[in-house]
């Protein structure tokens, strides 16, 4: 964590997907701290600092003893609370201020969060409510990029649709999206960026999904949530169904669900997936959504890797911001704000 | 650019090879700028900066429409003259502060040529007189490489024709060339190393070159031109035609012809070819030459990667300057003069 | 060199195996400078800075000529007191000031030792003494890695032996040596780190060697010598033959020498092998030794660059220093010491 961090502390960040974690460690560096996380016996996560207190070896190169990690350079031990349980050699006692540092985590909506920050404030509560991702007639899936981009790009990305048109010109772009009007407003810790389009033709998928002919009302819905979330609801109701910008369960609803984790200044996490209420007992369906929209996103991945490098070429100019960056711009705002908000107690951590 | 550029600006560098700029764009990095030139469909080049104004993707990515280019993030679409025509979303009217920066360019000597620096001075009459490329009864033919040295470094060895005995003791070394006296002027805003070899066995590429048996008068003539272009006049006449170090087109001449164009501080790219006035309708000859060039100057760029590598690695030493460095000091000397010369135009260039 | 340096200078260090070193050079750099070594034909090493005096070519590049080298790019050719002895054109004499930096070079105990400070102190006597490796009755071979970590590192690993039960759990680890107690002393330029096992079941590498069966005494001693280099002798007895911890060659008994020489701050070269008294007419049982060694080591060079990574990963955490520890901790302060003590004589090489 850096003087010029540019993400939130005091917060959850997703550090894996549920399904990443098993019992041998995995190793993954959250807002500059090398971190592994591991699931004991019981099926819980540990989460801490990837660095033997002795020497500093990796503990993901440790092996499992129980609950419990012994690095594999000493064999010093450590439990699951981060305190030495056995020194290297018989005779010494284990001093109970040998220890690693070990970070608040909690598992919901699918994925394993990380609380970066004072460890005392990690309150489960605050963790982004990604209710797709966990609620009753839906079912959610995804995976994992690592993306060599500050994590803001991506936010940026996907707080406007417009790019679809031309990034993604070769699978879910269409022209109808540059149609339709926006608007975006701002909600306590979350932006919304809309797009209603009333009345027209479904497009082939959402047609397929939906089960039936006819004009449909369409829409799409940005969301950004603090620190570094954000989730797209998609669908398309029956025309005359009563479906509304504000409420839209008449008929086939998905749920774009992103979540970004500062990895260092210039990279992220990125754990990507769709929740969504049709279809929910078809594996098969699932299984080739994933594999679409894994495409899709490589090429987000691509286009973002090209813009940071860019951005680094050209440090003379900066990032204009038209209306339909809107969105970003917004969830940018909001998330300064909120590192200036939260600065004393960061500077108390440090201190 | 920085404030410790080796390279003149308010200059002309080359960019590209006439024959490597088509419609779509090419990207290339000129004096630390990232640039992109294509082809309008009327011929002509375009240059303009690799970085769309919007996000700063590089334009280079994305799509020709007629003669303007089309960004891949969102679409906004520029025209050759770098003014945006049309923004990401319909209703949003063009607003023709949106821009990207373009440089003058322009076609001449078969080769792309760019200004670097202020673009209401660019005027081509300042462009190079590389005059074997392009004038009657000679043909012209080369290469690009992309060489990991300081352009200076480059310039030293093509102004000194000693290291052929040693780097090009495979190919085109031979030992009379260390036997001959050199002589070295400058003039203007070029410098001038000479060597003279009259009654001398003419070696097998000459004499097959010439067409006939019998002693041969043999020059060779390395020429600076500012900004960074080394022209190397070489040729045998019959000895008795008349031959002078002055005026020899008695027998058979070429011109190697070697632009430099500065990427960053420790690359440049490398356009490197030969001008000739003999067998110039032979394109078999042309490609088979081309290739022992290219097989010649890649033992260069090896050698100078390795150079380049080694005065890094050995910041205490410093390069010597013999009498056989003259060309390459005289140059060097010229290239700062003209820095130091034209620092008020790049200070009010960059203020 | 720089003024941060954590290595002791006025020194001597092992630049090559004697088997490393040939007619043709070997580039190698030592202790930040990069240097080249090869013999001449009397057999007898050179070590000069490897970049030629006149454009810093490396002159490994180069081609011998009798004992004297020659430049790759323009020639110079340069004796192997480094003083040029041919310039690159005839009609100008060579001057005796131009020459490159030698280094003060001994061969002895199997390796090639350069004098890493003042020339003039340069005194074989200096050079660590490893003894066996070239002392009647025994036989030594061994080999070579580059590690991308610091050298301090290494040496840490070499004073404990504890690690050997999970680092090397695959191969020579085994619990008894977690069990010994471990005495460790300073004695002038050397620190021992000891461990006495008697009256122990021999390990099956020591049962095969000593070719009996029995209980044994076994002993580990790991001892650093300045500037950087420890032998660790290591060998069972038969228990009641009279072998102490002071004195044992009742039965048999190896010598694992290794010498980190640095290279950068974070790199180091590592010349390891085994002495041994014992079957020392086998050269199989040589070769599979060496592989074996090879094999273990390499665990050692993976374990201690991710150690490296991790090191810098993490730059608010510190290395502890645990009791087992003290081997490693001691030597670096012996290195301390020496590099503060010898302080005013850097300085008047480097003023």
């Amino acid at each position: 964590m850096t003087a010029m961090a540019t993400w939130l502390t005091n917060t959850w960040y997703v550090a894996a997907w549920d399904a990443e974690v098993f019992s041998t460690p995995l190793a993954r560096t959250i807002c500059g701290i090398p971190m592994m996380v591991y699931r004991k016996l019981d099926g819980t996560v540990v989460a801490m600092r990837d660095a033997c207190p002795h020497r500093l070896l990796p503990l993901s190169m440790g092996l499992r003893e129980g609950d419990s990690i012994r690095c594999k350079y000493h064999g010093l031990k450590l439990g699951p609370d981060g305190v030495a349980e056995e020194m290297p050699l018989t005779g010494e006692a284990p001093n109970r201020g040998i220890c690693v540092e070990t970070y608040a985590v909690h598992e919901r909506h699918r994925m394993v969060w990380v609380w970066v920050g004072d460890k005392a404030a990690a309150n489960p509560d605050l963790i982004p409510d990604l209710w797709p991702c966990s609620s009753e007639g839906w079912t959610f899936d995804g995976g994992y990029y690592h993306v060599e981009c500050d994590y803001l790009l991506m936010i940026d990305n996907l707080m406007d649709l417009t790019h679809e048109t031309y990034v993604h010109a070769g699978s879910i772009g269409q022209p109808e999206i540059l149609e339709a009007p926006l608007e975006c407003r701002t909600e306590g810790e979350r932006v919304y960026l809309s797009r209603w389009m009333p009345g027209i033709d479904a497009p082939p998928f959402w047609r397929s999904a939906l089960g039936r002919e006819g004009l449909v009302d369409r829409w799409q819905i940005c969301e950004f949530l603090l620190p570094s979330v954000v989730m797209i609801d998609v669908g398309v109701a029956q025309t005359g169904a009563g479906a509304t910008i504000d409420s839209h369960d008449q008929g086939v609803r998905g749920m774009v669900v992103d979540c970004m984790t500062p990895e260092s200044e210039g990279t992220h996490h990125y754990f990507w997936g769709m929740a969504r209420n049709f279809r929910t007992d078809d594996p098969g369906f699932t299984a080739r959504f994933k594999a679409q929209q894994g495409g899709v996103f490589a090429e987000d991945k691509a286009l973002l890797e090209a813009q940071q490098k860019s951005i680094a070429a050209n440090p003379d100019l900066k990032l204009a911001g038209y209306s339909i960056d809107q969105g970003g711009v917004r969830a940018r705002q909001m998330i300064a704000r909120a590192i200036r908000a939260r600065l004393p107690d960061r500077q108390e951590q440090t201190a």
